[in-house]
């Protein structure tokens, strides 16, 4: 433990200004301009790999951008962790918004962090929280502690819905075989109170498109004559949810399991304020489906929202002009059980079905994954636990997440093992926001606590061989 | 007659040619990008009045775009046209739909116009039509027939509301003095049918900004525990129509007046085929307002369009963002009577009525106008009559329209006198759409028609005065 510490204090400007370097790169892999910046994050991701310690480290070609797969082999006889993260970063923009450039990261002190905080896209997701196990190794490797074995996998399109990562692990189940998986891509609900992820959303996302009359027309001519199809896909969008904010699509809620009373209940138990949750969003009433809590409706149930939409004339000043085309990103958020391709379908029905004569309309997929939830008898979740509080003087508290990480379902059904969400964001970080940013003493902590993971698992796997 | 004819045919290679330099210049009002073109417009402008023979011509500066102003006085014993037209056009996009630059001007054949068109930007609206009178003038002064006094006031800020014309209008009533107002801004049936427009729409447009949480956020961490500003916006839109698209807001058809059934049955004999406007547009049903038929929702209807729509994410592939505003550009185009400033408010005050908590609205009206009605018993509307008769061998039909030119029910107002709206464009012309055009055969045929509107309306007065 003092070891870990006195690692951590000696060398963490170092391990600020390597994470620096390395938000730099703008690994934007929704966008097709930036190709190459992703390709020289994947090999930034190799040199530090190789820098930590690992006896081995390849860049694999996958459909889409490359995963780099590093280990360190110790003995066949210990077990085998293995870290998942991911490089890519998401599209920075509305980039007026940003108050330094996203790829210029910079330190700045914050209510929340008065250590200060790195201020760039991807500095907490996952950039950040990634390179806390680079550095974690490095810190086992040089003070001779890494007491199991230990593989990364870490890929570059995590924020388009991971489809080459899909690819990877159903050929790569050898070289992938582990105990537990280990993941830091989420958050803990504060900087005194750590908190292990124990359920994530699933997610379907897609694009609609609504077309009217074959061209852009005068709004005085046909304004009135014709199906406007902006007005009508704000129709349709409406129409998704009733005055309860529940999802009108049939079937929609057919999985969706409903707690008991007594889960409902502890859930209830996390610290959380209303008002400064209203605060921090300048909103002056929360909003969403009747009959359940603001922690609930982020967690625990379904969501739709549209993340985006447009159509016709935007630009300064007035046009009047019906548009031939309107279009919206619309993504639902997925519980355990629902299944995301079948929700998918079920959207596409739907949405072509409340069309009126009038417009055609164009449902495409973008991608999706499963909801998760991590059972916490196991020993991956306890070895979590004991580190967390062995680092911040507290038991962590599990959690359900309203995020998705949708490969994780995949994993467990592919390498049939659990997966451990070891957060260290939080949610006031700005993730996928202008400035986003992560707090030095979370960067700091993550590296300190990662190893103590590695120390309990070994440790609770012999318990259970004995 | 033979001389009006003969002039065209000689002089007509040159008439289009001019028009084509004048659509080279971008002169788009609504952008400040374009501000020196706008000018340079109006500078063009001078010097084709001044070579038309024009006595005095002006560029009459104005709080924004100046105003062109320009006359040839005969005597003050005869009547005085005042031509009202605009140099300025709208943006052209979306860009991607032109076939050929919207500024690069080029002659192509088309079903309708077998004698070809010239595509551009303004080629119609306003530019083309505009210079027909100005090559007009030229031609009735070089073959020594025009029988009475001309005015010219052409602006350059129709696109975007006309706010220094009617200021300038207000100042110099005395300048403007008139016995009618003669525009060409408007369309007829067909270029075997011709039409002359006898109703305006007014016109209100509004933005209006839809504020939720102060960042973009996650759409994991915060969906479905916020209200999303872009589901918001796509409700309050879809709640402004009701089942039978009738408007919802409260008040707004207080000032509406119903046409009798005679009424309606006259404008029901205009010529229209429902099949072969679905099939111009590639719709399979047209859509509007239930107890009305397309001509009638279209004209003697007011309306409600979304001009344009924009929030959130809206590159490539996908972002799961919950965007903190999202906007909309709004129009209603309004039917005698209905008060247009009376009605953004009604809007306004609605629009912000509806919003739920959790978000926060703004309304900014953009500019609006009166509609209008034009009276068909007066010599201004027989001296039209007659000259489209005589060009076109067949009686011209009164026809409303559903288009706006804001300035007319301010010229009634500001200058006592009617206004007769002799339009040569066509419904398929594109105007404000991508690869708007104008008919040689319709540009050459208004040169030829506004002489003898000249010369009918100078015998009428002189009828009248007997």
């Amino acid at each position: 433990m003092n070891t870990i510490k006195s690692y951590v204090e000696t060398h963490k400007n170092r391990f600020i200004d390597e994470l620096i370097e390395l938000l730099k790169i703008p690994s934007i892999s929704a966008d097709p301009a930036y190709t190459q910046d992703v390709i020289d994050t994947s090999a930034a991701i190799k040199a530090s790999l190789e820098k930590a310690g690992c006896d081995h480290v390849e860049i694999c070609e996958t459909p889409g951008y490359p995963i780099v797969y590093g280990h360190k082999h110790i003995s066949d006889d210990l077990p085998t962790v293995l870290v998942y993260g991911h490089y890519d970063v998401q599209p920075p923009d509305p980039l007026d918004l940003w108050e330094s450039g996203p790829f210029e990261p910079i330190i700045k002190k914050t209510d929340i962090h008065p250590e200060g905080a790195i201020f760039a896209r991807g500095a907490c997701d996952d950039k950040g929280q990634m390179y806390m196990h680079v550095k974690a190794l490095e810190l086992m490797n040089e003070t001779d502690q890494l007491p199991c074995n230990v593989k990364f996998m870490i890929e570059g399109e995590e924020e388009v819905g991971s489809e080459s990562l899909a690819w990877f692990v159903e050929r790569n189940q050898e070289k992938l075989a582990n105990d537990v998986i280990l993941i830091s891509d989420t958050g803990m609900i504060s900087n005194t109170q750590p908190s292990i992820t124990t359920g994530l959303r699933g997610l379907s996302y897609v694009e609609v498109e609504v077309t009217g009359p074959n061209r852009d027309l005068h709004s005085g001519l046909y304004g009135g004559a014709v199906a406007n199809p902006i007005n009508i896909l704000a129709k349709m969008i409406a129409s998704l949810h009733d005055e309860n904010n529940h999802i009108t699509i049939p079937g929609f809620y057919d999985k969706v399991e409903d707690l008991s009373a007594e889960e409902r209940a502890e859930m209830a138990k996390a610290p959380f304020s209303l008002e400064a949750y209203k605060n921090a969003l300048d909103i002056d009433a929360v909003y969403g489906e009747a009959g359940y809590s603001t922690n609930e409706r982020n967690s625990i149930r379904p969501t739709l929202d549209v993340n985006g939409i447009w159509g016709g004339y935007t630009g300064e000043g007035a046009k009047t002009v019906i548009a031939s085309k309107a279009y919206a990103k619309i993504s639902m958020r997925l519980v355990p059980n629902q299944e995301w391709k079948e929700i998918t379908e079920l959207f596409k029905t739907h949405f072509e079905s409340i069309a009126p004569k009038g417009v055609k309309v164009k449902v495409t997929p973008h991608h999706g994954g499963q909801g998760y939830v991590t059972p916490i008898d196991n020993i991956g979740y306890q070895a979590a636990s004991k580190a967390y509080e062995d680092t911040f003087g507290v038991p962590a508290i599990p959690q359900r997440s309203g995020g998705s990480i949708p490969i994780v379902s995949l994993f467990e059904k592919e390498l049939k093992s659990k997966t451990i969400l070891m957060g260290f964001g939080l949610n006031s970080d700005a993730i996928h926001s202008p400035n986003e940013h992560f707090g030095i003493f979370n960067y700091l902590k993550g590296i300190e606590t990662i190893p103590l993971f590695y120390k309990y698992f070994t440790e609770l796997s012999k318990e259970l061989e004995d």
